[in-house]
This record gives C-alpha cells, sequence and structure tokens, in this order.
C-alpha cells in the first residue's frame, strides 16, 4: 500500500503543478487574451496528464482523482479499506501541488482564491465533465485497451477545458487543491460544494452507463 | 443492439459538445480572433474524438455518423438492419449534444443558426473532407491498425478543420444537429442541402477507392 | 502495382491539401499574425501526416516524397524498377493537390508563387530538415518500429516548421507542388533549384548515418 | 560503443536544434507575444522529443541528458564505463545543435545568452523539472511500457515549458548549450550553476521515488 499511496500523492501533486503552475504561466505570459491562456493551460494540463498516468499507473492506477477511486471500489477494481488512503493522498498531493505552483512563481505559498464560480450552466457543466471522465477511463479499461488510457484521458481532459463552460474540474481533489492559488485557475471555497455535488451526479450517471455498455470487462483482442 | 444504440447515441452527443461547446467557449474567449478560435476549436475536437471513439468503439464501432454507417453496411462491417437504430441514435444524440452544449453557456435550449455556408468552394471542401474521412477509417480498418483507429480520425478531423474551405463538417448527423445553434459552430438549415450532397459523393469516392487499395482485410501483422 | 500508384498519388494530393489548404485558411484567419499562421499550419500539417500515413501506410510505405523512394531504392526496401512510377505519382498527386486546394478557397485552379526563398540559412535550413526527416523514418523503421513511423513524421513536420529557418519542405514533390499557389506555403519557382539540392545532400547525409546506426534492420522486440 | 556515441551525439544536436531553433523562429514571428511564442516553442520541442528518441532509442536509449545517463548507470541500465563517452557526446552534440541554430538563422555561430535567470522560484522549478522527468522516464521504462517513453517524454517537456517557472530545462547538457545563443531560449553562464545544482538534486530524489515504487523492472503485460 505505501507505493500505492506514495503513486497517488506524487501523481496528483504533479497534476496540480500542471494545472496551476501552467495557469500561473499562461495569465503572466498572455495577460490579455484569455483565450490564449485557456488554450496554453489545457495543452499543458493534457500532455502532463499522459506522462504522469505513464509514470504511475502501474502503481496505483493512476486515479488521481477520489471519484475516480470511488467508481474503482464500486465496480470492483479496488477493495473498499484501499479508498480512505487513496482519497487521503490525493488530497494532500493536490495542496501540496499547488503550494509548490505558489512557491515557483514567487506567490505566497497558499493565497485563498476569490474566484467566484457560480451558475446552474458551470454545474451542468461540471456533471458532463465528469461523465465523460469516467465514461472515457471505464470505457478504456473495460474494453481491454487500459494501456490507452493515459492518451485517452490527456486527449479528453485537454478538450474538455474547452468543450465545458467550467473548464471541466470533474475531481473533488483538484477543486479543493485549487481554492489555495488566487490565480487563473483558482476557485473561492464557496464555490466548491455546488461543484463536488455536480461531480457526484456525474460520475454516478457514468457508472450506470459503463455497466449497461460493458458489463463485463472485454479481453485485449 | 441497445448497447450499440447507446454508444453511438452517448457518443454522438459527446461529439456534438466537443464540437459546438468548444466552438462557444473559443468564440466567447477569443472574440476578435477567429483564427485562434478555429484552433482552439479544431484541437478539442480532434482530442474529444480519440477519447470517445477510445470510449465506445469497442461496442458500436464509433461510428458517430450515417455515412460511415453506410458505408459500413456496404463494405460487409453491419448487417442492414442495424441501420436504422445506428443513424436514429446518432441524429438523436447529436442533436441532445448541441442542447446541452447551448444549455452550459446560458444560451437558449435552441436557437436556428443564421450562419450562411453556401458556395462551390465549400461544396467541394465537403467532398474532400468526407472522402478523406472514410479513407482514414477504412485505410486504418482493412489494413489490421484498427487500434490506431482513434488517433487517426482525431488527427484527421483537426487537420480537415484547416485543410479545408468548409473547416470539415464531413457527416451529415453534425451537419443538421449544427443548425441547433446560432454560434461559432453554426450553419443555416438552407446551407445543409448541398453540404449533405457533398458529403454523399466524397463518401461514394472513398468507398471506390478503399475498394480498388483494401480489396480485402489485411491481418495485423 | 496500381494500388501502390494510386496509394502514393492520393496521399501525395492530401498532404498538398494539408500542407497549401490549411496555409491558405491560415493567412485568411490569421492575417496579421505570422507566428500564429504558422502555428495552425504546422498543427494540421502534422496531424494530417498522421492520418494519411495511418491510410495508406499499409499498401505503398506511404512515401510521399522521391528522396523517401530513392532511399528505400538504395536501402533495398522496394525495387529500382518501382522508383519511377512512385516519384510520377508523387508529382502528379502533389499538383492536383494544390489545385484542389486552390478551387475550394476560390482562388484560380494555379496561380505561380511569387515568394523568393533564397539565402545560404535556408539551404542549410533544408539540408538539415531532409537529414532528420529520413533519420526518423529509418530510425522508426529499422529497428522494429514501424508501426510508429506514422505518429513519428508527424511529430517531426510538426516540428521542424518550427525549428528550421526554412519550415521544413524536404520533399522535392512537394517543394514543385508549392509553386502552383501564391499563397503563405507557396515557393517561387526560381528558388526552388537549390531548395531540392539541399534536400539531396540531407538525404544523403542522413542515409549514411542509418547505415552506421543500424546495419540491419532489428526485429520488433 | 560508436554507433551510441553517433546516436547521443546526433539527438542532442536535433534537440538543441528543436529548442533554440524554434525559440528564434518563435521570437521572430510573434515578437510581441511570449505567451504564443512559448506555445509555439513548447510544442515543437515536444513533438521533436517524441521523433527524436523513437529514431535513435533502440540504439542508445536516447538519453540526450547527462543527468539519465548518470541515474541509468546508478539504477543498472548502463555500465559506468559508458558514462564518460555518452556525456562527451551529449554536451559536443548540443553545442553543435546551436550553432547550427545559429546558422541557420543567419546569426553569427556563437553568442553568449545574457539572458540572466536567477532567482530561488527558478531554481524550485528546475528541481521539480528534473524530478517530474526522470519519474517519467524511469515510471515508463520500470513498468514494462519502455515502447511509450517517446511519447511520454515529449508529452512531459511540452507541458512542464508551462507549468515550471524556469520553462525547464532539466539537463545540464541543454543548460550549458544554451549559453551559445542570444536568442529567445538563451541562459547566461553564471546562470548555469545553480540551474544545474537544483537539477541534481531533482534527479537524486527521483531515483528515491523511483526504488520505492519500482524496486525491480515489472515485465511487459
Amino acid at each position: 500500500m505505501t507505493a500505492r499511496v506514495v503513486a497517488e500523492f506524487t501523481g496528483t501533486a504533479l497534476l496540480l503543478i500542471a494545472v496551476v503552475g501552467s495557469g500561473i504561466q499562461a495569465q503572466r505570459l498572455s495577460p490579455q487574451d484569455t483565450g490564449l491562456a485557456l488554450l496554453e493551460n489545457s495543452i499543458a494540463t493534457g500532455t502532463a496528464l499522459v506522462a504522469i498516468i505513464l509514470a504511475v499507473g502501474r502503481i496505483s492506477g493512476a486515479h488521481l482523482n477520489p471519484l475516480v477511486t470511488v467508481a474503482d471500489a464500486v465496480m470492483g477494481g479496488i477493495s473498499w479499506r484501499a479508498l480512505a488512503p487513496y482519497v487521503l493522498a490525493q488530497f494532500c498531493g493536490g495542496a501540496v501541488g499547488v503550494v509548490l505552483s505558489n512557491l515557483m512563481f514567487g506567490l505566497p505559498a497558499v493565497e485563498i482564491s476569490q474566484k467566484q464560480r457560480n451558475s446552474p450552466g458551470l454545474w451542468l457543466a461540471e456533471t458532463i465533465a465528469t461523465f465523460g471522465l469516467l465514461l472515457v477511463i471505464y470505457g478504456v479499461v473495460r474494453s481491454g485497451r487500459a494501456a490507452a488510457a493515459p492518451y485517452a484521458v490527456g486527449a479528453y481532459i485537454a478538450a474538455a477545458y474547452w468543450f465545458t463552460a467550467s473548464t471541466s474540474f470533474a475531481n473533488p481533489a483538484v477543486t479543493l487543491a485549487r481554492t489555495l492559488s488566487d490565480t487563473f485557475a483558482g476557485i473561492q471555497p464557496a464555490s466548491t460544494g455546488p461543484f463536488v455535488l455536480a461531480q457526484v451526479l456525474g460520475a454516478a450517471l457514468a457508472i450506470a452507463v459503463v455497466r449497461l455498455l460493458y458489463p463485463r470487462v472485454i479481453d485485449q483482442h
């Protein structure tokens, strides 16, 4: 279990460095062009995910996301006893990643975000974003193509930054960690509750569809 | 058949969310830079296609396109009896995807597009776009490299947004669905007829070339 | 041989549509930002190459380039008798691709380019570009990873547009075809001679290095 | 050993052409938009890495980086006797790559960079960048997915340009070579000492984590 906890912690820390660090860099280098900044942020996050999942996926599955861990327990992937250490590692790793991002760019270690993200459109977006993410992960894994998961997830998130109105948080650990930096990728604490609820709804929907599409794991062909 | 219909419906809905949703986001964040907006839209669509085809391809083939389904029936992939449910799922999924995109971004559920797309250059472009798409799909599948299809199609569409004058609709379900949003990716209903005709022509041409190049499926090496 | 000639013709036509068509689109949508236009052009060309090589590679090898065909004959890949039909198909396909690009965008079918591309730096760039291209192709093929060739070549060309001063033509068929469009990707006929000479030099250098690195083909591991 | 030295020399030369050449091109074509220039530079470097590692990886491992070579010796990959020729080839290749970049773009063969890169945030960034790079390389290799290494490294570096404050040098050979061009990607000689120290620290940290995660190499599944 130690190796798996270290893998989830390190992987989620690197993911948040990718999300928040590239957000700060994009905001600084493209200060008057939000579209370009989001393009930079989305390409950096998507390519980072490919690398991170390839690096630690074999150890822990590279969930990097409490809802993926819960879904995995629901669908019989990992034991329920593994849930708490996984999720704890994800939340801690996420927070450490944001702190390191802030420090790299000469900001205070922690600055609570003031960015309000509150509207029915954003909540619908988070439900769709999380539904899609879990459909992609389990669609790939249960169709015997787990080796393609790093590319599928990286590609999905790079796209979802653009096609969802919320820029696709789709992950409670990422959502909470992003309250700790008052920069491009930040979210104020008061906005996180509905975001996480919408994500849970999307995950539940995805599990239902995955069970219908893939009642059992298909072997690699 | 239920799983295949759900796969085509969900996959086409996500495809239209990717096309229309990222188009709205791009238009909002890069309002005065059409080039940058199309770059954002094309990268989002291409990477989304990689993820969607990986997620549902094992179930239904991830056609997401009536012309691919027809071509598949012509070339002996699926039975003609499967044609109607596939195509119905694609049209319904596409419409639902556009409605969800509009709602996420705080727009009316349906707004008929006013964007005129009418000229011989655009029709030639749609013929080329659809010809290329089917050549890529069947070139990959019939040469024993079906596992590479998600990457091939995603890469092709990301490129075709740029190299065709019409930004490459290449899909009747996508064409009709895009009438339902008066935003970046929209097309007015009156322009859809010639677009679909040009796509049918491109598909017929592609089937002829595929049959010449790959008279039979080559085994994986 | 018919299928191989059709594959080279169609593949090279699509390649030139990708290069010239996306160049025209980029120039129109990003008229005052040459950097952004080249980014659009390079991403479209690189991703198109992935799709084209996957689509026809199993038939003809997807050379799409007379220097690749010559190198292949030198290194024992194809017979010398196949050289003429391959090269003819490439030159014809390239010309047809440019004509179709011009027509799609409402331009005269042929407009001779006025763009001068003449300087020792550009010639050095073409030598480096072609050297790298052939090193990548034969490095991949001779190390038993031919299945990765489409991605390797697409990635290489997307990068080489940027890292060479000439934006990396690296292909005599592409060079001549690009004289036929007086747009973003064009080159005036008077500039093509030194370009092709520099490409030949780069190819010769690459063959020498490939022979040293890979005296024989290594089996897939 | 000759082939391996030629592979490291050629690969590192091409890597520096990708880094410095695309930096010059980006600076020239996007002179007033540092964000766009870094996007161009990062995409070119990432895609070039995919191609270069695919081209020469089978011969030498495509380290292209003295710290990777040292880590490989520490972890039993190559013999300690190979260390000196590898590292020498990397430093020489890097220098030659920068000279060729300068010449292609009509600049003096060597111009010592004046760009100061000095701050605790940048040093922390180099430690994180190098830690991540080695975690990705050995995470992939030791989990039996060495075939994915070219994509993992290319994706990682494209992302790390954005998510680290230093734009991720993460390589002593690249760091020293970049002193030889007073352009976008340059670094003044006085700034290199702390950069290399920070990189060594990141590499040591990565080796510790890799040993914990992957005490032995896992076979391909």
